[in-house]
């Protein structure tokens, strides 16, 4: 009885889309007003001041599209012509940041490293003595295809204590572990979508004053576009109209979510991220596979890069879990394209339980797949040890 | 007993974000697969087939942004450097557009109407004839600040004549009245959140082969971008990765839209907005008061512009409306400002019985703002010799 | 463009199944868990708390069906073998209850008038001098086929002062008008499923010690039984467990009326209940319909009987309402089946600004079928009066 | 991090209340129509069809209560005063049964083994033979406290050759595995609110030419009450008043579980729930735990009943599950309580990939309760043998 294409999956342990909380579908189907609605505007208002309190920010702002969108308006709107900009890639995303920051830029600088490790603060903080005009650092922290982390506290203490802005894209990490902007962060990037467990639709904004200023000073900075960051400044004030219609829906949406996350308390959403993360990655070697980062104290708690073993096709695999098991994971991107496979822990999927059900699909694909057994039970059992290990 | 702000209204007869249908409300609760997963790719094709033939389309698109990302795309898509455009402008909406449209063009060239009279095709015909050269031309089918709708067909007809690509803004005139881009239309932008009954946050685009082709040959076209139109070509093939996270959620609501706007079929669909349009205006007149377009003839089937009586403040009548009925309608914008209000007749909205409703809300309030008595029962009366007329 | 009738009506004006509130509805689709899970338990305590607030009523128990459940358990229960009893029968509900009363009790009296008329508190007084030895006393509050509201202060008075245990029931009066077991109301039984705004699924009972006392002590009260009341006592108590499974959704959808009428606030459901039911009658008599109550002070807030005029035919009319408008309102029922419409006026449908609707699918209606014009303007205007009116 | 009491738990595995299917929770949430309004009427008769369909049987009706009501009200319609009835009872609810079946009969003869064993077909054949006056058998289809399903179609065959009418408690069968009234079933009775995955609310009954004849005939059968089951005749027939208000809202959840059902394939879902059960008994054997039935040819294939562990306590066993883990099992119930749990598979928890989650959520409780290990990792190996086995 294999799962036919059209039928939606049993669980979706993916890195995003993710499954959303129950509350949030709720919220999405919420009756639509007129977004001049006094009503409106006041929930409007009350969700950018919960959002700022969540994120947490000085200020915050909301983007009408997936990260994305954000990501490319950070790029665009924080970068003047001729502003010497470095970039930390030390993965597929962080990498491919170079694609927006180069839109305005004089110069984009580069470090990189391995893709299944991460940026070394030092390296950091030898090229910003090398190149002291650097306007802008960019970092992907949680750079999901890797799954791996970056010490973002130790890069922003670095950048901060050279002077230069820095934006994070935080998209797979915030709300799944500790992201603050007081650790030198400018400019942070992250969405609904991933541990907030919401659908993809929105950019979620947190912004120094120096951000701002940089942004109100650039002459590059989109204005009057879809892509614009400033046209959404100061929407806290009800009187203040919209550029555009808001997604209402969206925002219901992530009204929901935001209660859900501070109501729930954040450090005990990220504790059970970190958690599921480590008994994940301990059923993933008991059953002998190996974890894709390179330093398994990089490895993010809300994704596991899992190494896929030798002449294990990346798309049979996965197939095989989706339509023996009814679960669905995520492939690797780019350059890890086929050489891993990921399973997230984001919003609700983070939770201990989901483990023995991935390792099980996981263990049953791999068997058909590769013609012989694979140690499911150590998996569990090791799995388990860690579920119900000390907090 | 007035309504307090908080309160959300019991009736947005608005232009927009309109009253979702109760279908398209459920189908936004429905739980989010991720886009990777078949089943999500293959409801995906299927509604992407569906959008095609309720258009109707020769390809179609959908941008992950209300209809403002897709008017932008198509501007800096279409329009090549270098390019000299046409803009017909006979209202807010319409002459805003030079905007986007100059962002990359040589020249824009304008022919500019009252805002509230529409575009003579003799007038496009003779500035066509005068610069051979224009390669686009751009017109917005219903100029909703002015509630007025331009000859679009006979407009198609010259461009087409001509030779020169023309893009249409049909945000507010689409699954409300017939749009048919075998009129000449090469690119009709619309969008899911005003007749078709569903929140803001996706962009319909209708393309023709030769609007492909001159976005493909466009260097400047957005690509790698959230502007980008040319990211999202061909995605009805399922074996094609998505750019980026489609609105998951919103692609469930338009799905729903879709299949109730083509279950009731678009005739009887686009009847009941004439229906509701013209039984509103009976009424407005015989209450004494004025249309704002020139010519009733021009007024859309979508959106009733009333005049505003002399010394009657718009926000002091609107605001009356909701505190004291719980109904919100519309303002003008920019050039209309205060000199009109707007009741949409847009999807779940357009259907007669609502105008005696609107009449009364629009009478009682008039009557606390200035302080005498409107004729409500003659406008109620005359609304209803219209619902009840010959079809 | 008739309506078809498979297409669900526009405006549901009845006096039951009513419109429910969009929280409502929203909450019906909550999750279900199971009535052991501790959260469960948890969430129905709150709830018979807030219910207990609600109704409000010393002691509460929600039966497991809509409130034809609660009456005929109220009757068995209540009755014991060989009690007097005397019903008091205004209309179709009060005379019907007989059915029930008379399964067990020795004797049932009965006062009644004509259905458009209400009991004399007098007549009671008289008859339970008469009848010391009355046990129960039986009355319908609002008698929705008739739309008259029995003077419950007065006969709770006389009732209390003769000793006998009062059973009302407030079905369609509770949560649209006020009514306090501390007026000499031993049970009272009602439901969600009218002014409450919720889908028709249970009942919802306050319960005087009295009440429990009595029921406790009679051995024909059903027990172990889908009938049983007994059953459900003490559930506030998460410990006990449920005598079977309680309906998880309708409770969901329960809690959610019970958030916004408390919120809301009692008063204020009030207030708008009668405002609408004011002005719709204002609107009626203005074109020239008779009320169906004898006397106007005795019409129901929360319910509009109009007289059918000579030679009109109820279903006939209906029919048109539905078919040329989408608005559905009731029939009469037995006594009062083609002798009167009824309009009503429950939950989210108690906003005066439904009376112009409501007046205008009446007078188009009739004209159709009575081949005559009828003063629709003299009828809106009236309504819109007494919606402008001081509080 | 233990699971506070009044968060919800993530799984629920049990025997009822059950999860919900996402298509049957959207559907609670439609808007409510009047069940006078033509399109609930035509809405109402097609569900009726579908259920007819999908019992199958001759003749459909459902009652606006969980199936107590349909189990209570099918003992006082069917047997009438002075009936000789036979009780089939070989567990909880079997027995329990009697306490309806007394309430008319003339005299109630029972055969009854222990508790983890099944009827004997033979025995209920000697019975009938001894007292051919027998005019009703009942038996439970699975006696869900026990986990054990009787031989319906052998018992069928032998009440049908005597005569008698059979009336069968389907209630956690149906919908979860084959159940035809062609076996010779009078009177079948079951509800939305297992195997159909829909919320507790309503009872759906399958019902003979002579079943109808039989309380048709008997003067105590109930009519013009909430148990009545003679009420509710013929409403296949949009021209029928219902005799009250039908739970519309969950009409709506039991057309979309319908839907659902008849969609995937009755004999898919079957062989689901079968292939589930069997992978939770391997695994729960390999684990070293007892399951609770004599004879694992007779477990159910919608729950897993597992013998207590000596010295094991239900209550903390089962708090720790759900404290730990988030995962709700069911108890035993009366005579089975404190010596089995049961995990159910039931409708969307019926999917083999629930097994190694509920596998660990278990051992990982036993582990707690009992201060030694369970060999998880034999458990879930043995059930992924299972769940990867030939159809």
């Amino acid at each position: 009885m294999p799962l036919p294409p059209e039928t939606g999956s049993l669980f979706t342990l993916t890195t995003g889309p993710v499954t959303c909380y129950p509350e949030v579908l709720a919220a999405l189907a919420k009756p639509v007003l007129s977004d001049a609605d006094p009503a409106f505007r006041t929930f409007y208002t009350e969700t950018l001041v919960k959002l700022r309190h969540a994120l947490p920010a000085p200020a915050a702002a909301i983007l009408q599209g997936e990260p994305v969108l954000g990501l490319e308006a950070a790029a665009l709107s924080l970068v003047a012509p001729g502003d010497a900009v470095l970039n930390l890639a030390s993965g597929v995303y962080g990498a491919g940041y170079n694609h927006w920051l180069s839109r305005h830029a004089g110069v984009v600088r580069e470090i990189r490293t391995d893709f299944d490790a991460v940026i070394d603060p030092e390296d950091v903080r030898r090229t910003l003595a090398n190149h002291p005009e650097t306007a802008v650092v960019a970092v992907c922290h949680h750079d999901t295809p890797s799954g791996t982390v970056n010490p973002l506290v130790e890069i922003g203490a670095v950048v901060r204590e050279h002077g230069a802005l820095l934006v994070v894209d935080a998209v797979s990490s915030w709300a799944g572990m500790e992201v603050d902007m007081g650790w030198g962060i400018d400019l942070l990037v992250t969405g609904s979508n991933k541990c907030l467990g919401c659908p993809p639709g929105l950019t979620l904004l947190g912004i120094s004053s120096r951000a701002w200023a940089k942004m109100r000073a650039n002459p590059a900075a989109p204005r009057g576009s879809f892509l614009s960051i400033l046209d959404w400044e100061g929407l806290e004030d009800p009187g203040r109209p919209f550029p555009f219609s808001p997604s209402v829906a969206e925002i219901h949406g992530l009204a929901a979510g935001l209660d859900r996350y501070l109501a729930e308390g954040t450090a005990a959403v990220w504790a059970r991220h970190a958690r599921t993360a480590a008994a994940m990655r301990a059923g993933v070697k008991a059953m002998g596979l190996a974890l894709w980062p390179a330093n398994e104290a990089t490895a993010a708690p809300t994704c596991t890069a899992i190494r896929l073993p030798d002449g294990v096709e990346e798309t049979a695999l996965r197939s095989k879990m989706r339509e023996k098991y009814g679960v669905v994971i995520s492939a690797g991107r780019a350059d890890t394209w086929n050489r891993l496979v990921r399973v997230g822990h984001m919003g609700p999927t983070a939770e201990p339980i989901y483990t023995p059900l991935a390792l099980t699909a996981l263990a049953g694909a791999l068997e058909h797949v590769t013609g012989r057994t694979w140690d499911v039970g150590s998996g569990v059992a090791a799995a388990l040890r860690i579920i119900d290990g000390a907090p």
